[in-house]
């Protein structure tokens, strides 16, 4: 590579989460980085954009590094956009989003901000990678993971991802030298059981938070769940053409058009 | 069918939107209707839900009907995490998310909160269908789309829908007697190219809106988007599986394990 890589940092749970700060000290070894992020946390918030709000973006200095930084005020889909459509001078060679704090494997996947940001970027036609810890904690150990991202973007840029894919990425909570290595792997077919923690406001209004248990009953040792649990940090291959193409046939046996 | 099906209705769009009362009066010719939707719109919602605020949930009537109604502070996807998790005494036999006023072809299922609603569902184990009309007036014409609904969702109820598929169905501005048929079709290869409207507000400080072109560069006839422009219903099975099955193999060439 003569010139080095620009490459476009994002997240989901805000600007100065260290999952994010991680990355970005990551990256700056491998390329010219500009990082775009939520102003607050996002997580959860799929694959949303501010239509009919406002948007905030301001150039912002958090810590020491060479990275350029802005600070945006909506979610991790509207921050791509922003980047690749107002902010930047080029297309990036790369966008990355995370290290989140918590998994995104699996269903989760659809649900994720992190993820919907490098989506979003995959549309764009840009390569990109969402990285996610099994650990929800603040203070997580996200160095652990370190070599193994650096080896895993490094590819990415070498090899190239493949056409209209976008790579899952996600990493146990675990010592680096436990980690047991990297593998290939389809997303589980799991779900969220969900129950709702019932409530009554001091008004005397009902009300309720979400809450539910991860179901996981995909026995398959190819998935990134199996990967996981497992000692292996899992990557999935993720696509945005959601269609169903194996069901066309069946589809055309019914009576539409009688 | 000796019982009559329990149908759940929800949208994006808010629960008083002409779309979603449109949707009502024809499901409750076709079974016992719940609906269960957004306090206030929630449209390019994506998949996102609630998972650091609370959810207020109450019953309402709007309208004369048969069908039992609940307004929700949350987004889509929490409607129907709500209706099954919580309101409702079985699972539905169905779930339809719509009429959306506005389309949700091509790329735009991934930003809808209409196709995440009935994504949802199908996550659930719950058939699903999302409809949207090529209109956002909000008085735009619903009733001559009517029968065709009414027809797609006959052969849901009977034929089945495939599973792990929801079905995504987009209906052309046109009268009744213009629209010419229902096609099966894929999801065609489409995107926005974004323009964001640069302003600074009273305070001096720069503001953004997100503003966009719908480009489409695929011209295979058997798009959702080839089948609106000339006159088809269009309806696109789709997944939540996201895994890019046929990029695994290219994957696993790379040098993630030396």
């Amino acid at each position: 590579m003569q010139k080095k890589p620009l490459i476009l940092v994002t997240n989901d749970d805000g600007i100065t989460a260290p999952g994010l700060r991680c990355l970005i000290k990551i990256m700056n070894e491998l390329g010219d980085v500009v990082v775009v992020a939520p102003d607050s946390p996002q997580s959860a918030m799929g694959h949303a954009i501010t239509i009919n709000s406002t948007l905030y973006c301001s150039p912002i200095t958090i810590d020491d590094g060479e990275q350029i930084e802005y600070s945006c005020s909506g979610t991790p889909v509207d921050c791509v956009k922003l980047a690749v459509n107002e902010l930047l001078n080029r297309k990036p060679d790369l966008c990355v989003s995370g290290i989140n704090h918590g998994s995104n494997s699996s269903i989760n996947v659809i649900y994720s901000g992190t993820m919907s940001a490098a989506v979003e970027a995959g549309i764009e036609g840009i390569p990109a990678i969402g990285f996610s810890l099994l650990d929800y904690n603040w203070e997580a150990d996200f160095d652990a993971a370190r070599n193994y991202i650096k080896r895993i973007t490094l590819n990415a840029l070498e090899e190239g991802i493949p056409e209209n894919v976008v790579l899952n990425v996600n990493i146990p909570k675990l010592k680096e030298n436990e980690i047991k290595g990297i593998k290939v792997c389809r997303q589980a077919k799991a779900f969220w059981a969900e129950e709702f923690d019932k409530r009554v406001n001091p008004q005397g209004r009902n009300y309720y938070w979400l809450t539910g248990k991860f179901v996981n009953q995909d026995k398959g040792q190819d998935t990134d769940e199996w990967a996981l649990e497992n000692g292996y940090i899992s990557v999935v291959p993720v696509q945005f053409d959601l269609t169903a193409h194996h069901a066309i046939q069946k589809l055309n046996t019914w009576k539409l058009n009688d």
